[in-house]
């Protein structure tokens, strides 16, 4: 498997986290943001959305959207619960991350470490919707150990990437401990250094 | 099951569309969008995240997220392929809706339907990525009948929901013959009125 990506992108950590995690061989392509590398003819044959992450196959099979790739590579793990029920509640992560979570936490981020901007003048709506992302999450993971049940799934996982990072776009983690916990046991299931569970901007 | 919506509402919309093409029985609970129905502490039980819809079955358990709900209740039918990797390529569509389809389609849409705005004083970053989306609709639909292989599946009714009611937010369909063709089919499948199809803004 070749994964194309960014290894400052949240995005794209995902994928690592999960290859890394089920012992998934692959190599990886960096394609850098914010280079227009995602434009190129080249790109665009790959994925025509021209979004990273992307991943190739072996056999010439084609991937992207990192949450489309995080449930198929965790397919048979004990990252993607087996009852369908319970998967479905994995999957209600999955598409608030990316339609609640990561278009505020994570823009945040990048306006501060892509565009060199600062944390007072990032955008008052992208960080009302982040601290609200961020409290969801709080509350969430004050009642349970993982998001979905007793143990990590993709959900942790895809929500671990740009939660992690969320200090670097001017978030506070040191009032939700909750978070903190979560986030250092994923660190630790996961093999991470305590990156995200150690920073209290 | 009951399903917590509104009918005005395309994320909700999709609930309804499977669960009357897989003849799922259902009562509808009418949520109105824009009223603050959303945020009471009974709607705020069901779902933390205050969004619709939300389904409740017949024990009691609750799913959120429009695209959760279609890929639990599709599971097992037609709608869902059973192969993995075409799952995934379905998975992609989904992910990609929610990420880069509704916040521009549906967004343009609502400034119009529930904010009273004209077509003219849309967002101007809003319009340049939803007519960005429908165009990879377009190019996509002119390789493929449906979005994933020969039959519709569920990425077909997620994408149709806001895609079939894109004209009231302005969006030009009768420059896009085969996002048109492709609507006529999913309506004609799912023995909805040819509405997408016919209109041409």
């Amino acid at each position: 498997m070749k994964v194309y990506g960014d290894l400052g992108s949240g995005n794209c950590l995902k994928v690592k986290y999960i290859a890394d995690a089920i012992g998934m061989p692959y190599t990886w392509q960096d394609v850098s943001v914010g280079t227009g590398a995602t434009t190129t003819p080249e790109f665009l044959a790959l994925n025509p959305a021209g979004q990273m992450p992307v991943v190739v196959f072996d056999d010439g099979r084609v991937l992207a959207q990192s949450n489309a790739i995080l449930r198929y590579l965790a397919h048979g793990s004990r990252f993607l619960p087996g009852d369908t029920f319970t998967a479905a509640k994995v999957d209600e992560w999955l598409f608030w991350e990316q339609y609640s979570h990561e278009p505020y936490v994570a823009v945040a981020r990048a306006h501060v470490v892509y565009r060199g901007g600062s944390f007072a003048d990032r955008d008052p709506r992208t960080v009302e919707r982040g601290e609200a992302a961020l409290d969801r999450l709080e509350q969430a993971l004050a009642k349970s150990p993982f998001l979905v049940g007793e143990a990590m799934t993709i959900a942790d996982i895809a929500l671990l990437a740009y939660t992690r990072l969320s200090p670097e776009g001017g978030f506070e983690l040191g009032t939700r401990p909750a978070v903190r916990r979560w986030i250092a046991a994923c660190e630790q299931e996961l093999g991470l250094p305590a990156l995200g569970s150690a920073a209290t901007h």
